[in-house]
C-alpha cells in the first residue's frame, strides 16, 4: 500500500485491518522515504503513519492497493511515484485501489480499458484517464478490484479476501471486526443524502477539486504521450 | 485517544478518522512516551502508530476515547495506565471507548453503574466491573458512550458528532466518507453469522480470552479494594 503525506488514513487503515485478519498477510507501507508522514486532518495535523518499505526496496507485490485522500493531487504531478506505482502494478496479480486512490492508478496507466469506482465526487473524473467510471460500492473487473470512498475500503476489502480466500474467510474477518454496520443516519452516499448536504459538500470541495481536476489533466496529457 | 502496544489500529483510526472531519477537533493519540508502537498483527508485525502526547503531558481532555485490542489485557495489568485512565476520565466531559476498551475504562473505575457495550466475544464480562452489558451497536448512558467491536467505531463516533454539534454536522461527516456500507455477507455479529462460523471464532479466540479473564479478575478485585 502506497503512503503518502495528505493521504485520507482510513482508506489505508481500514483495508490493513480487514486484510491483517487473514493468517499469513503481509502488508508494507511504501513511500519514498522512510520517514514517518502526517495523514489529512483539519485542525491539529493528522495522524502520523510510518512507512515499511521504500520504492526502492520494494520490487513487487502480489497486491498493488492504493489509498486517496486530499494528498493525491501532489502524486498525480509527481511522476517519480507514479512511475514507481506503474511497475508496481504492471506485475501485481491484483490492482487495486480505494477512494481516490483509483485516480493515481488512472494516472499510472492502469486503469485505461477498465471499470472502476472512486470517492463520488471525484468518480466522473476517472474518464479522463480512459477507465469507464462505475457508481457502485466495489467495483471488481478482471484484476482490478476499486472501491467508493473512504468507508467502502471495508466491505472492499472483504470482496479481496473472498475472492482470494473465499467467503468463509470473508465471514470469519467480518464476524471478528463486527461488521454489521449501523449508520445513524442515511446520508452515506449522493443517491440517499438531503439535495441540500450534496450540494454544500460539493461547495466545500470546489477549490480542492479545482486543483484536483488541473493535476488529472496534466497527468492524463502526459499518459497520452509515448514515454 | 490512549495507544497502547497491541491496540487493533481500527478501534482508533475510525473514530479518528470521522471525528476528525469534524472543524476544530484536536485529537491526541496518548501513552507513557512518544516512542512509535506498533498495533495488533498477524505475521508481518502491525501497523505502526506514533503518540501525540504522553500521559504526563496530557492533563485532561474533553473526551477520553479508548480504543480495545489483544493489547488491552496488558494494560488491564498495568496499574499506571489505569490510574492515568481514570484522572483523565474523571475530568473529562465525554467518558467513551470502542470495542474492549470498555475493558479498560471498566478496571479504571470508569464505567461502574453504567449501561456499557463492548466487542461481543467480551460483553459479558463487562459485568465484573460493576457495568451493566447491553448488547447493542452504541450505547449511551449519561456520559459515557460506548461502541461494539471494532467497526462499530465508525457508528459510535457518527453518534458522538450528532450529540455534541447536532445531526447536520453528523450527517455531513457521512457523506464526505460514503458511509453507506455494503457489507458483502451477513455475519457481521452472532446474532445473525451462521453458528458454525461463531463456534470457531469462540475457540479460536480461547487461548486470549482465558488471559483476558484472569487480567479482569485481578484489575476487578483491585477496584473492590479501596486505593
Amino acid at each position: 500500500m502506497p503512503v503518502f503525506p495528505g493521504i485520507t488514513q482510513l482508506d489505508l487503515t481500514g483495508p490493513h485491518e480487514v486484510l491483517s485478519r487473514v493468517p499469513g498477510v503481509e502488508i508494507d507501507l511504501v513511500w519514498k522515504t522512510l520517514e514517518p508522514i502526517r495523514a489529512q486532518g483539519t485542525g491539529r495535523p493528522g495522524l502520523i503513519l510510518t512507512p515499511t518499505a521504500t520504492f526502492e526496496s520494494c520490487q513487487r507485490t502480489d497486491m498493488l492497493c492504493v489509498p486517496g485522500g486530499s494528498g493525491c493531487i501532489d502524486i498525480l504531478n509527481d511522476d517519480e511515484v507514479l512511475a514507481a506505482i506503474a511497475r508496481l502494478g504492471s506485475s501485481a496479480r491484483y490492482v487495486t485501489s480505494v477512494c481516490t486512490g483509483s485516480l493515481i492508478l488512472g494516472a499510472a496507466g492502469l486503469l485505461t480499458g477498465y471499470r472502476a469506482t472512486c470517492h463520488w465526487a471525484s468518480l466522473p473524473t476517472l474518464e479522463t484517464f480512459g477507465a469507464t467510471p462505475v457508481a457502485e460500492r466495489v467495483v471488481i473487473d478482471r484484476n482490478r478490484i476499486t472501491g467508493a470512498g473512504v468507508t467502502s475500503g471495508l466491505d472492499f476489502s472483504l470482496q479481496v479476501i473472498s475472492q482470494l480466500w473465499g467467503s468463509r474467510m470473508a465471514e470469519m474477518a467480518q464476524l471478528s471486526l463486527e461488521y454489521d454496520p449501523a449508520p445513524p443516519f442515511d446520508a452515506g452516499s449522493p443517491r440517499v443524502a438531503r439535495p441540500e448536504l450534496v450540494d454544500a459538500m460539493r461547495a466545500a470541495m470546489r477549490p480542492l477539486n479545482e486543483k484536483r481536476d488541473a493535476a488529472i489533466e496534466r497527468a492524463a496529457a502526459k499518459l497520452r504521450r509515448p514515454r
